[in-house]
């Protein structure tokens, strides 16, 4: 008989049991489940629900379940519907009536909404360290590359030289706002539901600020009904991995490119590249590929859940059960993708000599050229820029690169151009002249990468202070439901 | 080392193969492969690549291995990658050398197109066949109440009465569709695409056309880089079953409206319900409301995998291998999503009295006086909007339907209405009424449901025509990677 | 001759014309074009690139030009490409050589991304000050309904009675968070691209500080590569707004189901329904049902940006073209529901009576049993919920609610039953029972209504300091382009 | 007052009118909705419900009506909600109480469904005549290019030599399914909707099968509450245009490759191709960016549909007015897509001297060694693969191709290698060497090219017969709502 079943006649048939449980996805909560249920019963005791007696038997039995299914000694059962029948069943079984009482004053609807929501945020904590080691990989990497020229690109042609610091530091400048959204939707959604009840809030004088503070919450949730609808919370997180997802698919199509032969500009490590089982000869950037690819579960997981959000009348319906699985995929998805990320950058290897190569290809000073033109000789951009097209042209019917161009060649071009072009035009002066607050010069590089790391050391002294207060009694590393 | 390791100078990180691996859940196409595998066999001895013994040899080795997969015996490893991996080394280790010649003349590229083929066409097949079963399901229903009077609604407002069985054919309409919309994709997508290699064919004198009849399938495909590059066939299904998902959740969105306690037009079986774990009271539609759910999903799995494939250069690339857990997801829960819906009708309790008890309610018949003012007073339908208007007007200020006005009242309001109004306002009457072709008259239903019948006796006929010969091989109900 | 032409030996043809063109959509965005330029021209005067005339003969052009457009006296030409274009070559024919001077030091690049980040922000303040008036009108509704007694429902079945104050300020906890969303979304992209040029900055002697000060930017973007290359504000308006649209397409299917014949709790206003053209007794609730409906494009907004941008290598990508119109599309539909949601709230009529007797169906205060004999007998709440279950069915069975019940029938049904249950059982004894934290009990409600009224006071004093200035000079109300 | 507004006390906001029209869209569909009339109004007078004059009247209004429009001189009022009520209200000042007798026996649920209808199934035939045109420029490309050798490639790394026109078949593979797509979507939805009424058919006694005759429909729907509900056509054509987009941004996606300076393999001509504001030497391929680009919409339009119909109960709601303008702008940007790629691949320049000189790069040919040694040496694939491996790397630390490795230097790698490898190794005896059905080398690339060519005529001589007879009628040249 289903715990639920009181006023039902028949029970429930074998297929809708399988059709319903949610046991085999949300095993994965019951730390999260555990602890939600120890600060409950504390709550609950202090209240005078539970006697000591009671609350005694509930932590050593809770504590026991914690351990038993942390060893894989625990045995789920899809007749138990959900991690939260199952570890109150246990429960009961281990303690008796006991066990039936840590049930008063809460609601499956308010457990499985903090529950969850713990490891929303736990989740949320864990991606910002990440995404803070990665930036540091590729930080490192840019300082040492703040000289090393690479043509900067746009709409993949050769634009203007950069360095490769520069591009790098463009790569953090995306991540920096990845953990900025995650601290903000963090900040947002970190509040308490537990103590909603099924909607409308309990009759008994429960104490919800206490298990808010002995939970790491910053408060209880304002409205019960909202509590127990709500899964913004959910839909924060999602949205900010397929985020980040997108960020790095970028940053993953920009090593697949750089890695093939036409590009030559980096070659990835033996250990994070694969091979073919038909072509003896191939190495391939499968780790890229897969990151890239990866957005697409990202988005997906996404749109699953706004789309089973819309138009749901409050309250809690079943429809919400979805919330889970679209959650704990992306989290996955994105944890090893981080973590293979930061590993190949740290292993790759740079061809400057190709990127510099590169350089010399698509008249890279074409605008240093332009700019010349106005400041020397006081004529418009616009007119420059097409006495500078006429000098690329005779260039490619010349092929060679208008920074092979000799100064008397140039001059005689076009009256207007003035002596000095010739350093004008030189590549590494190019990328170096850009000094304008944000641009590619050296020292504008190292200036914005002083930036970053000042930024990064005072997230990395207080993220620890965001981190959820439950977190610290959760060891991901043995979790058997992973 | 890997299979495909000979260039490298490193070893893979233990990071890249848990990444890389897709054998946690390509595992799941065992059967497809083994199949495809002995009718590669079959034609490399056809063309004297396998002699007789070799030939022998790996097909005996590949039932072995099928029926360890099948029995649970066989132990999947990551470091194997993937199923194709998984299961030429077994191979290899069972019967040595022949193992290796089996992937002469392919490649895992047109290898995994084809197993993933031969589950998508498969599937297309199941999934058709439970679309019918539903179908059947629902038209046993409407038979049974093409003279049910219900309130047919427009923007969720009583709009016209109409018969329950009607409304039923609606759904059924859809479903139609769904089969349809699926056959189109299975003929499209029935092409064989083993033979292409890596993505330029092979330079053995292969019989590709020989594999396609082997395993059913139409034709081997036209070009190999496209064989390799394409995943329309999966994207087709995805869609197929993205449909057939909104289409449900129309149908279970009214499940859970008419099982409430505002409209109580149906009675859900306390086998297809659930209770609540802190309201005694409750019985609710979880069965119609996950089925709404999952559109999230279905939904979600099409975007991703048009993500994934979004601007891929040829030919086969990594970010392909993220297009298998989204079709085994909607594939799954479509498939018990559909069980579980008709097994939900074939026990749902229809409330008749309630259905007749609510056309009581909203003026149902206002549209036939409009109509009966145009046919007696020879006025334009506008006018009669107009007139019509206004008596709904008095019947609600005197607060009943305008069908319990009596014909006197009714005649007093406007000098153009005639007499025999009266029965005109009746709701069977007017429900009756429309007769025009697909209208909801008893009469008309009973047509429909005809057709539907005659659809569906041709479509359970011919189907076993379509079902891909290598199903004959695969019985999913010992599936252990399910 | 394009202004880009210098190099090309042919000239575009027409088609190439009218497929690149963003005229038509972006010529929205003139007036943060203007005033980007205006603070652009303004910043290169002071770096003295133009001198004190060519200054004011600017200044006076773009004023002139902005009164042109704002009038609708000024052509667009598809062959200008852009607003950009369309801007600069009006001013060089009003004002000559110094019109062409004003492209100095920028290009379209970081042009397109200060005026579209423009735009973003103005609406993202404009939006809040939407929601706010919103929230505003929903909590005064609130107030006068902290008593009214209503059905609460999980999975759309009766389940505790509330009071519709109480639904209400779940509504407004979602679009408080809608706020918030907007906020911090709001403060991670207040950033100034401006002066990062194509992609690598310029090599003038910009004062990026100035200009930023002068819209009113907290700052300049720190790396000019990620400023043009990203999307990320936009795409943050476009999830934030598709959060806001989930939340009202709730709002809306609420408003659906209660003015619906079966539930009757609530009467649209007639200026704010619509009827039928064919059924002359209808009241279509077309509002709420369209709000819900928009849910769709909001949602297809925000996938369709996520997907242009996957796997763009940086820095700008023609691609990124494809940004506007989705956004535009957004704010469009959102500013207009918003408004009309507002204005339907406003005048809707509550049907308290209907609200009422539909508490008295379903059984609403089993709970209440449950947790009395919890309390009063000292059993576990699982038995509780058993004994009630049994009493429910009990009265099922005599076709009564067990509010109905007289307390010796309750008490004959199970020996655990003490005396009291009676009033337990009331149906408004229920609602206000109900005082935990969250709670439905109307002092709890009103609790909650006075946090969110201070909550909504703040943020009214203080986000005018978050207005960005630039929008003082914006009145949106004569804006042709709309 | 509104048509409807019989039973309304007040009149509409204008914030409603504004809200709720669609007529700022819909009128893109006046053609079809006039054509509509016409047929319906013909079907009337065939019944007797029309008299000769009505009949004449009717059909003189609609064409002047008809007229008006193409020429511009029709006022589109925002009070007429939509283009049914505008075209029917001009009808009636123009004809008299005539007009209002048109309205009879259809409502405006059907008439919408009808001419959205017509307007998809056009779409869909025009664009199935695009894609034959694209296919045949491709056609005639790849003719000519079956021995211009290229590498082709797996994860973007060089992986075996395969003619160009062999690349270009794979992409006609691709689109001929997209054809194929379209035209099972045309024929699953070529029903004729009209007389279904407001969502329960009609009490006069229509012809429903005349007015599918007179229009070239199939036949009539069969039944009327998902005649009105169905938007099924909407979402198939929105499924295939988001398909033909995936399809031609991979295309894109390897035009803005190839045209990189890093491949050069293709030059796009002047004529559609752009350049830079800034950067005076840039020649961007904006058209294939901007068609990568834009399956971003063509995707976001999809999920937006699907969106609006998830758990939409019957029979019509406001919600589906939302199907339009996706709809709208899927056709639109698909068509002018298909145009500029279609002329770009025209003009396009085809550098085969610079695919020549790629093909020596990257150990092409390794996979031929491999299969040589299987051949000659009779060990198996596998270790042929890892003998080959060792080669490469031999290869590569001589800083040579392995094709440019002499025989004596091979056969001092393994005992096993034989003579006869230098051929082998040979890029263009490779392409040749694969020989199997769908392979690379020139005959049987030439006999892909005849199979689609017989296709592609026997398509061309078909389509007309599936031409929407309504379509004779409309020429979209002077359309005036586009």
């Amino acid at each position: 008989m289903k715990l639920w079943g009181g006023r039902f006649e028949e029970g429930s048939s074998a297929l809708l049991e399988r059709f319903n449980a949610s046991i085999t996805f949300d095993k994965k909560l019951y730390r999260y489940d555990i602890l939600g249920s120890l600060a409950h019963a504390k709550m609950l005791h202090s209240i005078k629900i539970l006697n000591d007696k009671e609350y005694a038997d509930i932590c050593h039995g809770l504590q026991e379940i914690e351990s038993e299914i942390s060893n894989g000694e625990f045995t789920f059962n899809i007749s138990d519907e959900d991690i939260h029948m199952a570890i109150e069943s246990a429960l009961t079984q281990k303690i008796g009536q006991a066990g039936k009482k840590l049930h008063t004053a809460r609601s499956r609807n308010d457990q499985v909404a903090l529950d969850f929501r713990m490891y929303v945020l736990d989740s949320n904590y864990n991606i910002r360290q990440q995404i803070l080691e990665l930036i540091e990989v590729i930080i490192t990497l840019a300082k040492s590359h703040t000289k090393t020229l690479m043509p900067g690109m746009t709409h993949l042609q050769h634009a203007q030289p950069i360095n490769f610091g520069f591009h790098l530091v463009a790569w953090c400048c995306a991540l920096k706002r990845d953990i900025e959204r995650l601290e903000s939707s963090f900040v947002r959604n970190n509040f308490m539901p537990l103590g909603s009840g099924a909607l409308a809030g309990t009759p008994y004088e429960t104490d919800r600020e206490m298990i808010a503070r002995e939970l790491g919450f910053k408060a209880p949730t304002l409205n019960a009904m909202d509590s127990v609808s709500d899964r913004d919370f959910a839909l924060d997180v999602l949205y900010d991995l397929a985020m980040l997802g997108m960020h790095i698919s970028r940053i993953a199509e920009e090593l697949v490119l750089w890695s093939s032969y036409e590009f030559k500009f980096i070659t990835i490590s033996d250990k994070y590249a694969t091979g073919s089982s038909i072509m003896p000869q191939k190495k391939n950037p499968d780790v890229p590929e897969l990151v890239r690819g990866k957005s697409g579960r990202l988005y997906g997981n996404l749109i699953s859940l706004l789309v089973v959000m819309k138009s749901l009348p409050l309250a809690y319906n079943k429809d919400t059960q979805e919330d889970k699985e679209p959650v704990f995929d992306s989290v996955e998805n994105i944890t090893i993708s981080l973590e293979i990320l930061k590993e190949t950058l740290k292993t790759l290897t740079i061809n400057k000599d190709n990127m510099l190569k590169a350089c010399k290809i698509g008249h890279l000073s074409a605008t240093d050229l332009a700019d010349f033109l106005v400041k020397t000789s006081n004529i418009p951009f616009r007119q420059a820029h097409h006495i500078t097209g006429k000098i690329v042209a005779y260039a490619e019917s010349k092929h060679c690169d208008i920074s092979d161009l000799s100064e008397d060649e140039i001059i005689g071009l076009d009256p207007t151009i003035k002596s000095g072009i010739k350093e004008v035009l030189d590549i590494a002066h190019s990328m170096e002249s850009r000094k304008s607050l944000g641009g590619t010069s050296s020292t504008q590089t190292m200036q914005q990468i002083c930036t970053l790391e000042t930024w990064l050391q005072s997230t990395k002294d207080t993220i620890p202070n965001t981190k959820p207060t439950y977190t610290q009694h959760i060891s991901t590393s043995n979790n058997p439901s992973k």
